[in-house]
């Protein structure tokens, strides 16, 4: 079944609302094993609206709207479906004996044009409305099917949970659900990524193979269709072993969780403690760490070091080291070790990262934007540098410079703890 | 001017990702002037996509399309304009020999697919990328202006404001530039706002005021046509004035700035020196700050106690004071002022800011998610502490003590420094 979604609403053209509704409803289709097509914005204008369901209806089975079912001269939804489909409206009843006892109980008077949330198209599937009073509709008609919400979200979305989506799977034959697994990576590039994995890409068919990129991290979904939890298993395992033959090294996890998600749950597993020393990422670690419900178990914290006086004066790095002609400087690999070890001690704890370097715009000590080193410091064991030359700009720097650190840790963590 | 915004990508429609970019760009069209009448969302699908630009082209003088810019097989944006316009694919010089230098400098090998990123279709005018690889194309054919953007905001924005809102404005005639100006509030929320300007509010016409939040801030945007600003200043002034006698004290900017680049500038003004100690915000509070390029000027740095260790070990809180039957605890105005005193002595600094609360989701030493104390420590001066019970899920506890230490750093710079 191929859906599209049609948004109704002004407000959402003049980008005075985000719209929400259509992210909750693709989601939603997804998951009943719908596929969606197409998202589309229209006014509160019948004639463009009515435009948008000619269109919609050239390409779709099932139509759902969201959107203009309220009591206003700018609620005109129902009306247009109404022409379009060649179906006089009525009352709905039971929705207008609801409205009349909600405002006889508030004691106040019902304005006329409230009795219009009641209406539903002749020979048309009732949507109870459990949280607002404009009733819900849905119709087949011509073989498609429209699906008819109201615009706020807490209206919309229990309306569609409890009574749309259970009238959409009724016109549902022999489709099975999708199910889909997310495999998240450190350590390597969208583009790198893919093509490592171009055949792949290339020559899918079932299960799909998606990759993504968000905030400084890189995924691949695979998705299928299948009958079941383990027949979908059955299809997604074979093609996630092939991918974790070429690049399992960079895999932290096979679920849609956040790397400093995964480094949490690593620390608590074995029982370890946490801490950061932070330059040119200005405390980014830390706050990433750190909205991680739960991390106040594993992180215990750490030093902004921003300036040479901190360096120096909270984390011994001795000023001879970090100026004059000759000195290595506060980024380079001595000092991010120096960093790293100090911050272990001071914190007492198992593992300390340190993150030194030039976050930009302009370059520092001479050196180039983008250059950072990466510490890591080990209880009992010999503390680990590296050097990368990262890219993009002030904000992107520090969030790859972040994740290299986490991605860091995590090879540690995942191999011997 | 009708325009359509395009926006392409299967994870928009698989709900995965929320439609932000369709926001921002219509809010942006309004504010050039040009009606927004549709947005399309459509999949990596090079047949829909091209039915898509079929049905703009009928209803649109103007196609904004955002997405599927980038290196991958997925992204096809371009390929299908080409196609559709009957212009071939053409090697924008400056954007590849940006990414050859980008790549040598990095020392890695340009994966060949990402020469996809510097093409543009012929005789068309190439949208620089300055956060980004993927260069943007604006073109007109048969009297349809077409502007293709990438599809990441932190690089579709600044391609937008910079290089396609003034390509845009130079295809409009005889429209009045819009002068626009923001007035940025702190220490106050968006419901509060609007209630003190209600009044005004609701008898806007021309300019108009229009209240926005984001970020955990709150705005005012005011706006206007006139024929040069000059004449858009008359016309601003007294209603940014109406809005002072009122507000003022709330009012850190006449400028879309940020609250922590308004603190940068008045420290580097005052030639002073900041740190801060940070407990619930877990880092947040200096990542903010040194995500201002020039930070380094000021801000020395600080110390995330995420632990009673930490608090106790690096910032002298004595143990009695946090932990016991009887004691205060690590959430307590006590612990407050202990931990910015100590961290202006520690950073030596003219201020140092505290900030310990209960971020949540579960309460704390029995006090309630949201209570949080935030500490000011000044150089000569009494230590301030202040009280606050904040909203919202543990992202939200975060930011908002951030942003209320920096109102509260805010009000003692701006009155005396």
């Amino acid at each position: 079944m191929r859906a599209e979604i049609i948004a109704i609403g002004t407000e959402l053209l003049l980008g005075q609302i985000l719209n929400t509704n259509a992210q909750f409803l693709s989601q939603a289709c997804a998951d009943l094993g719908v596929s969606v097509y197409f998202q589309t914005v229209v006014g509160d204008n019948s004639a463009r609206l009515t435009a948008a369901l000619e269109t919609a209806k050239s390409r779709a089975d099932l139509i759902i709207c969201t959107g203009g079912l309220g009591p206003t001269q700018d609620d005109l939804t129902k009306d247009a479906l109404a022409a379009f489909v060649g179906r006089p409206l009525v009352v709905h009843q039971p929705s207008l004996d609801k409205m009349d006892e909600m405002f006889r109980k508030r004691g106040i008077h019902m304005v006329e044009s409230n009795r219009r949330q009641a209406l539903m198209l002749e020979n048309s599937d009732p949507l109870t409305n459990d949280t607002g009073l404009a009733v819900g509709v849905a119709l087949t008609h011509d073989q498609t099917h429209y699906v008819l919400l109201p615009g706020p979200p807490k209206e919309m979305k229990p309306m569609f949970e409890k009574y749309a989506a259970p009238w959409i799977s009724s016109k549902l034959h022999h489709v099975s659900p999708l199910y889909s697994r997310m495999l998240k990576f450190a350590g390597i590039g969208e583009s790198s990524l893919e093509h490592e994995l171009l055949d792949l890409i290339e020559a899918q068919t079932d299960p799909t193979i998606a990759p993504y990129a968000k905030e400084g991290e890189v995924a691949i979904r695979l998705t299928t269709r299948a009958g079941s939890r383990d027949d979908a298993d059955r299809k997604l395992n074979p093609v996630e072993q092939q991918i974790r033959s070429r690049l399992g090294h960079h895999i932290y996890a096979a679920d849609d969780v956040t790397l400093e998600e995964a480094i949490v749950q690593l620390l608590k597993q074995k029982n370890k403690l946490l801490a950061a020393a932070e330059s040119c990422s200005g405390g980014l670690f830390s706050h990433l760490l750190t909205s991680v419900p739960g991390s106040s178990a594993v992180y215990r914290g750490g030093i902004v070091c921003y300036s040479n006086e901190v360096k120096h004066g909270l984390l011994n790095v001795p000023m001879d080291l970090l100026e004059g002609e000759h000195a290595p400087g506060a980024v380079s690999g001595e000092t991010a070790l120096i960093l790293a070890e100090q911050m272990r001690l001071r914190a007492d704890t198992d593992y300390a990262v340190a993150i030194t370097g030039v976050a930009g715009p302009e370059p520092s000590e001479g050196k180039p934007v983008g250059l950072v080193y990466i510490g890591l410091a080990r209880k009992g064991g010999s503390t680990l540098v590296e050097r990368l030359q990262l890219s993009g700009n002030r904000d992107a720097i520090k969030l790859r410079s972040v994740k290299s650190a986490l991605y860091q840790l995590w090879k540690v963590l995942s191999n011997n703890g």
